[in-house]
């Protein structure tokens, strides 16, 4: 999993590209003419760990709201504009972060100028989102996107930027077909160095479009491609967030809150995990700290695995093993695992040995294969 | 996306590997002792699309409860056995589609040659299933289990099999770690031919187990490497099996019920887009005919993604339009919109155009990239 290198970008504090962690995004789904319902989304999604935040901004009332939404926002915020370079000027104005608009679709060389040179002047990057859905009719395939068009649709829009010297990019290829997508950013990383924001789009619900992205963005992520995340869905964008964190853990690409380890339960359990494992993903559901959980029902593989966890619980018939970093602390009755467990979670995070906690979990979970 | 070659392996009526699709599977985590409770789950599983079912035989008394389950059972099934060569016998006896046993774990000589030679007897299959968590411990390094460890225990095993002229193999490479199983999987398949079992283990609740076993699983598959999955998940099995097929669908690997695309809403939303998706996919979820809908939110990609789709909404203000392969037949307020587009699926499933609709339907998500 060698990243590719790409030029880092800046919106606001944080850095997309280079060597900067990827990144976790959203945008919200509030009426962005309302800055109060927006802010409060935003509180939320900054609260579930998002970074960088893009709102749409569909007429001149959405573009109003934006001082004070900007005003109220504690992360990097990014106005999402079609078409209109009047909308893409007074979201520079509000003060914004970072534009998302394509340069070839809001008309002609003097209204694309105007836009360049304000972002140039307050240095706010433009990302250019190619939507497989919207792509220019002359490079459709008998009606159909193809990565090569999406491709190239991207080009067409990179050139007005770098023609007028602009180079603060990002670039988004996004599709719902995941192979169609997967492919059009391994084309395009072969060709530029800008910071990819990677996601799949109209995705779907929280179920179907968590495991489409995951698919989707981990595969470009397991080859290096990515810099800044969107999982996509019809749903509370704080999903959206969680979902991102998710894949972004399952490689080893960033670390916060629980990685709950739990094994599928089989007639060998005799215990009751579901409900033990659900509770503790709930009770540890705002931690930030990283920390490796094992809740395993059976003696097969739950002390190999829970081996390898910060803190690990190992069932046997209405009892269990607590683990801490390899060793056996104590068995318990099963009606006492949970609170047992949340002891120990809570000696780790808040007790005296923190090293031996947490830098351990480092090691674990650092993401070089064969390492974990 | 060239899928690895592989030598077939029949269990019961289904083939895993060679030019079988990528076959679902899933574990049952009823008592295997109560034949009415498993029987009754497996009921369940195979109405949710279940291919090959597997369930543990801890004991004596569960393999005596292996023919009642079997004769239950409308698909393969799988016993899954730890150390005791004896069940393996009894579930060979009890008639069992396939094992799950490590050659290596079960004492000497005698006791494998017994249970291969009976395997061979009734043309059972064997699956091998290293897990990162129980590895041989003269494989580990300083402790821990490598990729190339989980290659090595595998290969004794096969190793076991071959020297007593029996290939009738799969193999499975199982860890919690992603990285970790994925270059496993990788490496292995440079060294055998034998279909790969894929899946990520102790991955986790139906939220975070469900995104990392599509990374994991989605990965190896997006290489070509898989020919049957199992998402191993906390909950209900029958949620496993909704997630490997929504892993499989969202690479063009099989196609099974309602593919929704629908958009993660914003500002530019005027319809109640998170509801009418909702409701879509609740109303289409026992479907098994392959259809895509879009419920598209907005003028700006929504007629555009929507045109690819089957049967599409795009939403106005209050109302929208309602799309059948690509083309528009009427508007519709919005309180109507989700009737109507239940209408149109009504038509297109049971309707007399069949052939338009679902060989189209084929065409858009056959998988090959840049297709769709």
């Amino acid at each position: 999993m060698r990243r590719r290198k790409t030029r880092p970008v800046r919106l606001g504090g944080v850095t997309v590209g280079g060597d900067a962690p990827v990144s976790v995004q959203s945008m919200t789904n509030t009426d962005t003419r309302d800055a109060a319902a927006t802010g409060e989304q935003i509180r939320r999604l900054v609260e579930a760990g998002c970074e960088i935040v893009r709102v749409a901004v569909p007429d001149r009332e959405a573009a109003l709201a934006l001082p004070e939404i900007r005003r109220g926002a504690t992360i990097p915020l990014v106005a999402d504009i079609h078409f209109d370079h009047r909308l893409a000027l007074a979201a520079i104005e509000a003060g914004v972060d970072g534009l998302r608009i394509n340069p070839g679709n809001i008309g002609g060389g003097d209204r694309v100028a105007a836009v360049v040179k304000a972002a140039a002047a307050k240095n706010i990057p433009i990302r250019i989102g190619v939507n497989a859905g919207s792509l220019e009719k002359d490079l459709l395939r008998d009606g159909a996107p193809t990565s090569a068009a999406m491709v190239e649709s991207a080009l067409r829009h990179v050139h007005i930027l770098e023609n007028m010297g602009f180079y603060d990019i990002k670039i988004s290829l996004k599709a719902s077909d995941v192979p169609l997508m997967a492919n059009a950013y391994r084309m395009l990383a072969d060709k530029v160095d800008y910071p990819f924001h990677v996601g799949v789009t109209e995705a779907g619900t929280i179920f179907s479009g968590s495991i489409k992205s995951a698919v989707g963005i981990g595969i470009l992520l397991w080859e290096g491609i990515g810099d800044t995340v969107r999982v996509s869905l019809t749903g509370d964008p704080v999903q959206e967030v969680r979902a991102a964190y998710e894949i972004l853990k399952s490689l080893g690409l960033r670390r916060k809150g629980v990685e709950l380890i739990s094994c599928p339960t089989c007639a060998r359990t005799q215990i009751d995990l579901v409900r033990i494992a659900g509770q503790v993903e709930e009770r540890l559901a705002g931690l930030d700290t990283p920390l490796k959980v094992a809740v395993m029902g059976c003696v097969v593989n739950g002390p190999g695995e829970a081996r390898h966890a910060d803190v690990g619980v190992a069932g046997g018939r209405g009892e269990g093993l607590i683990f801490r970093k390899g060793r056996v602390i104590r068995k318990v009755p099963e009606s006492l695992l949970l609170t047992e467990l949340m002891k120990e979670i809570d000696n780790l995070i808040n007790g005296g040995d923190r090293d031996e906690g947490f830098g351990n979990a480092g090691a674990d979970s650092a993401g070089s294969p064969g390492g974990g």
